[in-house]
């Protein structure tokens, strides 16, 4: 068998992708399935939010890393609406201010949560390694590994969905950053799928954009087993925020 | 108060840091009670020697980097030290030689080993934290975050005295690592402590060293976090080492 016989063609590597997502989305995490299955506690809730703050905060720096990596234009265009859906045109507007809200509604001050202080080590090292990826590889690997984006509609629709159902400290107002999000993820994804099957020339490519794939996998997936560990199990880390404790923005030591 | 009279003399940092250990090192984490205590299982002995071996894998690279970034030769000597300690003089030589000799009489392939295919996400995303902080850190953060050497000779003690006592899988020769560290991790942290002394000039950069070695804490913490969640908690990440799958060094997809 010779090795263009090996190399996938498009539909295929969508294909391959896609079962990724079916494999690995972090929708199969047994946090998941306790947050929107209402049986995580207010305290649970409180700690899912101020961690995920932390990758919404860094998800445009990552996409202005992978800006300064584009040579092409309308390639950037393209891509800058995904930093302005999180930044917002505006003091009131964006992604992030969004979760500032549920965040806030959570009895959470803005400093507290905006300085990070808090979250736990898995939290940031996941994110970290995110933001790293896409600086240190491959444009089509950075790209890819926005593709998560193809399955987040679902599961936003199941978390909300849940969440309003099972907690009367949630509202469709707090948890506001998801209304908009499945219509710009599909926008998102749509861009990025066809940009990796377009410039996935190689098997050795298309293979690097399923290890990116799996790759930040993941990074979501790390996320929901550190929280499993500190607050669902009890186990958290020294520096983490713990419940009920006093949440200002400390000094430096 | 004048910021002159909050800057810490050379000794209250000193206690400062080996306070942080007293709070923070891994030593206090569960998984460390639970396998030199004698209650891991074989398998998880095998997931702490597999993962552990990425952190030991990366160290010299990790010192590598350091290396690029100090101007003076005398501490590029002294520096230079620990990549021969961990890397070996000759082919059958060194730390890392010496850790796979302990994942080999635990049942694992060489190749399966060093292709870190089976590891964590939770592992690597904190070995590369620490290896992404040492690069761009400033030299004294990147010194200051070595300084968990000055607890790990307790705690190797007290893991190698448990495992023997424990484990009839293990033995002095398959724990043969260790066997050099103390001696090893006394000499690089009083050279380490000695340098943070030194130039850690302002209560700020003193700051900066505290906070270095909170983070080193958090890296080596949340190694075994996500080794408890994996192997004692027994929710597996998708893409790691599973007991008793066959372990040979993979294909690419």
């Amino acid at each position: 068998m010779s090795v263009a016989a090996l190399q996938l063609t498009s539909d295929e590597l969508e294909a391959r992708l896609r079962q990724i997502g079916a494999n690995r989305y972090h929708n199969l995490h047994r946090f998941h399935h306790r947050l929107h299955g209402g049986q995580c506690t207010y305290e649970e809730v409180q700690a899912w939010a101020l961690n995920r703050y932390y990758y919404q905060a860094m998800i445009p720096i990552k996409d202005a890393t992978i800006l300064t990596r584009m040579p092409n234009p309308e390639d950037r265009r393209q891509w800058r609406k995904r930093i302005e859906d999180h930044d917002g045109r505006e003091e009131s507007d964006g992604g992030i201010e969004r979760w500032l809200k549920l965040t806030g509604s959570l009895g959470f001050p803005r400093d507290y949560v905006t300085s990070a202080q808090g979250i736990l080590p898995g939290t940031r090292f996941a994110v970290e390694a995110y933001t790293e990826f896409c600086r240190s590889r491959s444009l089509l690997q950075a790209i890819a590994s926005s593709l998560t984006e193809l399955f987040s509609p679902a599961i936003i629709n199941e978390r909300v969905a849940g969440m309003l159902a099972h907690y009367d400290f949630v509202s469709k107002e707090t948890l506001a950053y998801f209304s908009q999000r499945a219509v710009q993820a599909k926008r998102d994804s749509d861009f990025a799928l066809d940009y990796v099957k377009k410039y996935a020339a190689t098997r050795a490519e298309q293979n690097s954009v399923i290890a990116a794939l799996e790759f930040k996998c993941s990074v979501l997936w790390a996320q929901l087993d550190a929280l499993w560990s500190a607050y669902v199990d009890g186990a958290i880390p020294p520096g983490a925020w713990v419940p009920g404790e006093k949440t200002t923005h400390g000094q430096a030591a």
